[in-house]
């Protein structure tokens, strides 16, 4: 399993029968009430994009002009590596997988452990990157003291912080006004609920997003409608922090009740990596019972014997719990 | 002005009150029935786009593994120049503006003034770009010479046929079977009415189009959905085919009998060129009463004196005849 959320190629059932943990989509999702006028369909948008770029500057407490908007975070990276095009790129792994997808055969990939050799000093002048909060185990890292190396070592850095709002947890934003070489990837599918909403930034400073060349009419209206709507949603944050305190204690209790693993990971987004004996069986299991995991095998320096859950409402959480149950009886 | 539809910019009043020539996209518009679903919103969609790929195949008579989607035609271009990395570029010009902005200053780039010298040889292995029917002027052209030449010099052949839908001409897509390097590009809203929605997309052979590395999730779940409710419409290409016969003409009597064109250039596709002693002032005179037009001035091997108008509804045309004759008064 190379991605969460393949239920299409899992299900032997509708698609929509199955409980899906594998995607880490934030579980508050309010009904939306967007009009489909002609402004959203028919016509031309503004391809400047100013009133999505407006609210996201209010909320991410950047400038307009050190935003760069694309369709979904990962045509960011594609694109981003395609201007910046580096000689040597660091990998911290495990990362999510189309990082390595995204760089092309004629740069020097170097995947570092972070598990174990998290200060490794990467070569003078190569490109970092860097998920903080990291996937598949959901630890925030304090980056001050790789921060440092990073800059000593004049390295281009990425810094994808994608999940890093569902707790109250530092951003190094504010340092695109410090460090020259510094790229913020945000996806926006990952809080705002909205997988099949595909709007994603780099925030960088003015120079460096002048320099990326687009597209004209790279986002869908209808994202972009949607997306503006939901930024300024003022209940949403609050309403979705609530939520997930609460339900990501309800998982953890779940998961650690159930005595299936052996290790689950201290988490600082809105899932869990969890060690078991007999990951591939477990996995079969819960399939055969309609929900859906994500398996870790695809993942650098991590064996076949984890699972990753995503946070999810009540029922789900109540029907995992009982399939769970049965698979250890 | 580099593009149409750029309303944004020129409009002193609100947008939605300009009734915009300047846009082609089909003047036929119907209704659309799309509930917005957790499906299109929050969850991911099939990565493989299989459905919309079906549709497609049916409706442009090409195989599903022949066909490679992006966020709007445009993407297209910008990423298929990004993966052939051509040493050469043949535009035939003048052509839509984003071919030129998609080419890479590592590229060596010529245009080729079709108006006077369409039958230049370009080099040998270089790539062409040709737009058939053309823009600005509509004009279709019979490829079969050129394509004999652009073969013999084993040129890598880019023919984007956005604007042929609106009438009953031949496509060269089937030749992607015979010649290797070909590739079609096609938007679908230009002819579906559907500008906000951004899906285009690559035709080629299977082997070009496995090559083309694209990122995860590149297309807005809702504009999937939209577009296969869209091509599913059996009756749509018929009533706005029969609506764009009648328009057209409307509106090529209307810029006929104005009395203000030198010359009025025979239109293949849903928009006309037309020359005019003072293209600046016309201009300006239609957006005082808030009709905008597309200026031509950014256009290759074209002077200042063009004007390029859609074919529109009935409303809209009799607002223009009115304008119109207010000028010319």
């Amino acid at each position: 399993m190379k991605h969460g959320a393949n239920i299409y190629k899992y299900a032997e059932c509708s698609p929509s029968e199955i409980i899906d943990f594998s995607s880490n989509i934030n579980l508050y999702q309010p009904k939306n009430n967007i009009t489909l006028t002609d402004e959203i369909i028919v016509k031309y948008a503004d391809s400047s994009y100013k009133n999505l770029k407006k609210i996201i500057s209010k909320s991410y407490h950047v400038k307009k002009s050190q935003i760069a908007l694309y369709n979904g975070a990962t045509s960011a990276i594609f694109d981003l590596f395609k201007s910046l095009n580096p000689k040597e790129v660091n990998l911290y792994a495990p990362l999510y997988g189309e990082y390595e997808k995204a760089l092309s055969k004629d740069i020097d990939m170097i995947k570092i452990d972070r598990f174990n050799h998290l200060y490794h000093i990467p070569t003078f002048n190569s490109c970092v990157v860097f998920v903080n909060p990291s996937t598949p185990d959901a630890k925030y890292y304090n980056l001050k003291m790789l921060f440092k190396i990073w800059k000593k070592q004049n390295c281009t850095i990425i810094l994808d912080e994608s999940f890093l709002e569902f707790e109250n947890l530092k951003s190094f934003r504010h340092e695109i006004n410090n460090y020259d070489k510094l790229y913020i990837i945000q996806s926006f599918s990952k809080f705002y609920s909205c997988a099949g909403v595909r709007v994603g930034a780099i925030f960088s400073n003015k120079q460096n997003i002048k320099k990326l060349k687009q597209p004209i009419w790279n986002l869908s209206s209808f994202d972009v409608e949607f997306l503006i709507q939901r930024l300024k949603d003022k209940k949403f944050i609050k309403k979705s922090k609530k939520l997930h305190v609460k339900q990501k204690q309800e998982l953890k209790k779940i998961l650690e009740g159930s005595k299936l693993f052996s290790y689950i990971y201290s988490s600082d987004a809105n899932f869990f990596l969890a060690k078991t004996a007999n990951a591939r069986g477990l996995f079969k299991h819960l399939l055969q019972h309609k929900i859906l995991v994500r398996t870790c095998g695809s993942f650098d320096f991590l064996s076949d014997d984890y699972l990753r859950f995503a946070v999810k409402n009540k029922s789900a959480h109540k029907k995992l719990k009982k399939i769970l149950k049965v698979y250890s009886e």
